[in-house]
């Protein structure tokens, strides 16, 4: 299931990851692979044309803050990615008319796909170390806040210049804790188009009590196609597809996007997370889902609507629940402890180790005191998951953050970020005013069962007035739902009175002051002395462990590598793969039905159908949500499988690497799986021969 | 998976069973079904004449110390049970040159059935009660050994009056811990033969791993005839096969042989099980099953001969181990614990309960402190697992106990009994006398490791050799092995200079005199100890909770009751029933190699099954080991499916019952699976006409 990074405050922090490597463990950056342990434990050894090949083949899709991974698999622009990653674009596409999440969708010609409403592909063309440019940019004795300023400052400088000198889309990450920052430049396609996702039934067999399972059985797949300038992009670099897919114990790279791990967190924090942050994680994530619940209840067209975010949130608990069973864990924790002691133990008669490292601990602590009790403040003060409240945030601040010097402005509004900025708020996609004011009015009565009547943000939000009235009078009252209002505010400035005669603008406006105020503690106490303790620990796991080490995930590009291998589990044996027989039984084993009902076509067909065709594989790479759609390529660079979830045993790895032996597997669609379907079920032979089409010599 | 009756000393000792009901708990006796559960939870108003012909159409099989369930499924004899079942007779009629548990069997003719040389089949045909007997033969004041004396004495007069008098196989059988004594006469039927049994890799696809497992893929089912005066026999009653089979949700009655169950162990017995008496049994089975290991190992026709016994004590161990698990959970400990302190608070305050109940757990504490120490004796003082072993020993005391009346004879030897011991005795099964020294030296060699060179059954046992030295002497010396010869000693008396002359009957002689004092104290301490604390307990129980309860499991005839049910597992759901489609799934999956791997047939006529036929399902009846083959009705009496095993959620209900919502459930071959493939695989045409020909009316 699908990456969707996390949103509220704390949890979206992360900390450094300098770790050392067992089993087939890292999520590695592609100018730092794990070449000696590849040639030692796999005798592979590829060229730097194999990695720019697989890296340039690598897709990142990004959809408002959440997003997936994918690959380019034909010459023309063809995207493979997972259905549940292109879901957001299916709802966005469908009306009460025209479902394509359930019904599925196949273009029979070029003309008939359908341009995506607000989704955007990034491929890593360059990157370039810039850790001196930012380090060097502090001044010796500056502050922790002084120095976060200045690196904020000169990443902002580094990325317009960057984008200022090759039109890419340039960001600057940091990486292990600060311990590197890179410059990233992603050639951007804006013109997405859909050319064939299957009935979400089939995507989503087994729904969300299979989701981290295994043995699964998910035709999770969807093909899109990068155009640029109306025409359907030439894409030099695409993945060849195998013929005859992945197979037991081959040897296989991934190559995704993870979206976040937490994986050297202190044990202050890792407690702190289980103890607090994930709890009240789960109470957000629960109150959205059950508001949307209660939506989806009321009729048919109802719950189409709310379908994908419910399935989005179903997942994101899930997940967090399986994360939650690992921190609950002793074991898990003890493992964590020992680390953290290890670590430390190797400075206690070293003075200048401890005066070097030694304090970094103890700056955490002392910050953690505080956490707490900001956490519900920080989570809960905003207009939470509604999309149009999120639009009139970034309305309110627009105009604001514009009138000061780039690198001092909200990162979001620094001028490298403009555009992706505006393509989010410019989404043609259908905006549901009933949805909007269903989400907003369990947010606000949520909010202020979390936090009081009498706090700052529950008062200037709801004003003494109850939330399903606040949330009715500004969703009737809004123009934000049309995307020229939205548009022209942004073409000809958000004014006062603007803001006066919208009422959701007036909302956003007036909880600004305390939402900025808690912005402003999360970017000057929190992210900035984290940054600073989280850059000595790494130094100090340098100093002690040498440089063989991957950072935390970042949804940025990585490298993944493992076997295809089944696993043993309750005594007996998984097996490494599922085929059409097993969805058959399945399907039949609830008697068809939801969420095992095939769609009709799966039944009609069936006869057509190699039934002992691979279906889903396990596999033992290392990846965590952001990795959805990540292609899985053999020793020749061919597509082999594509990355769509994990199984419960897994889960435990946003905190610590979970060794394969014990059962921790991801899961993959394979390659052979896809192509039976196209042809068989969906008629699809035009798909398959461009699948089929491979430059000579690859 | 199997019966196989615990033979080890302490493990074989059951007690009382007085349980409150829950779930769809209990193994109910015919005399005293859960009328009035049925009626107010399923509406199940069974008659006098329905409980009857499901008594008359159920079947217990026996094959020396082990055994199963079965039924009656046309009027001409035939009997359905488990593949495993028949296992050892399958094993007994192979060869070398034909391996009937490897290929399968299928009699195409009448003619071509198969005698099975040593298994029996009983029929309750009629029961009484006969507590006031055997109770009212002792004596006022009689000690615990006196009493038992006398309640066997009784025992015996009445089991052989009712022989004489019936001709019938009468026992008198101790039910509630010596709470009721029932005398059950059955028809014995001697002349078993072989119908149609399926290849090994089929019955037990998935093997040791996917036993104790569900989803589950086993056509675990075996056709036996009766025979009388060498015809078939003719079966009034026998269980008319459901057209559809069990459906999801579906009521359903089961009738078999469920061995033991220690559910009312006091909490000191139960913490000996799990720290000494089931890490002994486990250590009993190790050892055999890495005997037969060593001895398969040396080549294909070894590895033949030892298959079915290494399968069977495989089941065994998992089955253990899994239970040992239940007992280590200290949830589980907690319960029996809870429940004993609830049982003697009510009698704290109440002098005259203290006074008839309040010492019995004293007394047991007290026997237990004794226990430890003679219990790797007692498991370890017999000549094992060795076939040609038992026969020594039954036949050096052959003489002896004859010559004493029958009441104070050891059990087995009561006039009653001397016919089941016969049989036993002069089976036709092959000896081969490399297994049985492979398998006495193992056991010799783990006894001397676990006694010690001092002890008295190790001194007269080896005197001093080595014990592969003394196997050999007596497996290559002994005539045993020629059931000629045994029949011969019975007939003409075994003689000191037969003795002499026989070093496996010496053997038997030398190890007899430690043998017997160890049975002694079994008997006459620790049985009667636990008989007469055991009785006093079943009373405070009685007094407490009334009587709606059923006894302990004793391989006697009982009936349960549940639902075809699915249940939840790691997140997600387990259907209550798996079709052929997942058995070609799973052996896809693992590329068809053994465990995994089907019969030839099974591939070539694929496309002749219809592959939805569900093949085996889940339901929450209450059963255990022994019930394997219980045929499972519907509430018209139709046979819908045989039972053949349990999920692991199941195994800690030795101890206590493991409530449904646990997910514990029993595993069931469906009938429409048996049909199917005898029709589309096996040809066995005459076999389906034979199952669907019912007499009109039933």
């Amino acid at each position: 299931m699908g990456h969707l990074i996390r949103v509220a405050g704390i949890a979206a922090l992360t900390l450094l990851a300098l770790i050392r490597v067992q089993g087939d463990e890292g999520m590695w950056t592609f100018d730092n692979p794990p070449r000696q342990l590849w040639r030692e434990r796999y005798q592979f050894e590829p060229s730097a044309a194999w990695l720019d090949h697989l890296r340039l083949s690598s897709v990142r899709l990004v959809e408002g803050t959440g997003g997936g991974s994918a690959s380019f698999v034909s010459a023309s622009g063809l995207i493979l990615t997972n259905q549940h990653v292109a879901a957001g674009q299916l709802q966005k596409l469908s009306t009460a008319e025209r479902d394509l999440v359930k019904d599925g969708f196949s273009a029979s010609t070029p003309e008939g796909e359908l341009k995506c409403p607000d989704l955007e592909a990034n491929v890593l063309v360059s990157y370039e170390d810039v850790t001196a440019q930012v380090q060097g940019a502090v001044s010796p004795g500056a502050s922790d806040a002084e120095a976060a300023a200045a690196r904020r400052a000169a990443m902002a400088t580094i990325e317009q210049a960057s984008t200022r000198a090759t039109g890419l889309r340039s960001d600057v990450v940091s990486l292990y804790a600060g311990g590197e920052y890179w410059l990233y430049r992603y050639k951007r396609y804006t013109d997405i188009r859909l050319v064939f996702a299957p009935e979400e039934a089939v995507a989503y067999f087994g729904g969300d009590y299979d989701n981290f399972t295994f043995p699964r059985h998910d035709l999770d797949v969807a093909f899109l196609r990068a155009y640029e300038d109306g025409r359907p992009a030439r894409t030099e670099h695409f993945l060849r597809w195998s013929a005859s897919g992945a197979a037991d114990g081959e040897f296989v790279v991934l190559s995704g996007q993870p979206g976040s791990t937490d994986r050297l967190l202190t044990l202050t924090q890792i407690v702190y997370q289980r103890d607090v942050g994930n709890p009240l994680q789960r109470r957000v994530w629960e109150s959205r889902r059950d508001a949307l619940k209660a939506f989806a209840s009321l009729g048919a067209e109802q719950a189409r609507r709310a379908a994908g975010w419910i399935r989005s949130l179903e997942n994101s608990l899930k997940r967090l629940v399986g994360q939650q069973q690992g921190l609950e864990n002793p074991r898990i924790i003890a493992r964590k402890a020992a680390e953290e002691q290890a670590l430390r133990a190797k400075g206690t008669a070293n003075p200048s180790w401890q005066s070097q490292f030694g304090g970094a601990w103890d700056r955490i602590d002392a910050l953690y005191r505080e956490v707490p009790s900001m956490a519900p403040r920080l989570a809960f003060s905003t207009l939470g998951a509604s999309r149009l409240g999120g639009y009139a945030t970034t309305l309110v601040r627009y105009q604001e953050e514009l009138k000061k010097p780039s690198e001092t402005r909200l990162e979001e509004f620094r001028d490298s970020r403009l555009e992706a900025l505006r393509f989010n708020l410019f989404s043609a996609a259908p905006v549901y005013l009933d949805l909007e004011e269903a989400v907003l009015a369990g947010w606000l009565e949520e909010a202020r069962r979390a936090l009081g009547t009498d706090d700052p943000f529950v008062k200037s939000a709801l004003q003494g007035r109850e939330p399903r009235d606040v949330a009715r009078e500004v969703m009737t009252g809004t123009r934000l739902g049309d995307v020229k209002t939205r548009r022209a505010l942004i073409d000809e400035g958000v004014s006062d009175s603007t803001i006066a005669g919208d009422p959701l603008l007036a909302l956003a406006r007036r909880i600004d002051p305390v939402a900025r105020s808690l912005r402003d503690w999360q970017d000057q106490t929190l992210r900035s002395v984290e940054a600073s303790a989280g850059q000595q620990i790494a130094a100090a796991r340098f100093s002690a462990y040498g440089k063989s080490v991957y950072p935390d995930a970042t949804f940025t590009l990585r490298l993944g590598y493992g076997r295809v291998l089944g696993y043993e589990e309750d005594t007996t044996l998984v097996p490494w793969k599922t085929t059409f027989f097993g969805l058959y039984d399945r399907a039949e084993a609830f008697a068809n039905k939801p969420p095992f009902a095939l769609p009709e076509r799966w039944a009609r067909r069936r006869a057509s159908l190699a039934l002992e065709t691979p279906l889903n594989f396990v596999y033992t790479v290392d990846t965590i949500g952001g990795n959805s759609g990540s292609p899985i390529v053999n020793r020749a660079g061919e597509l082999v499988g594509v990355n769509f979830d994990s199984n419960q045993q897994k889960l435990p790895n946003r905190y610590l690497y979970v060794d394969d032996s014990e059962g921790s597997r991801a899961v993959a669609v394979h390659s052979a799986a896809i192509v039976e379907a196209l042809e068989k079920l969906y008629d699809a032979r035009p798909l398959v021969a461009e699948l089929s089409r491979s430059p000579a010599g690859r």
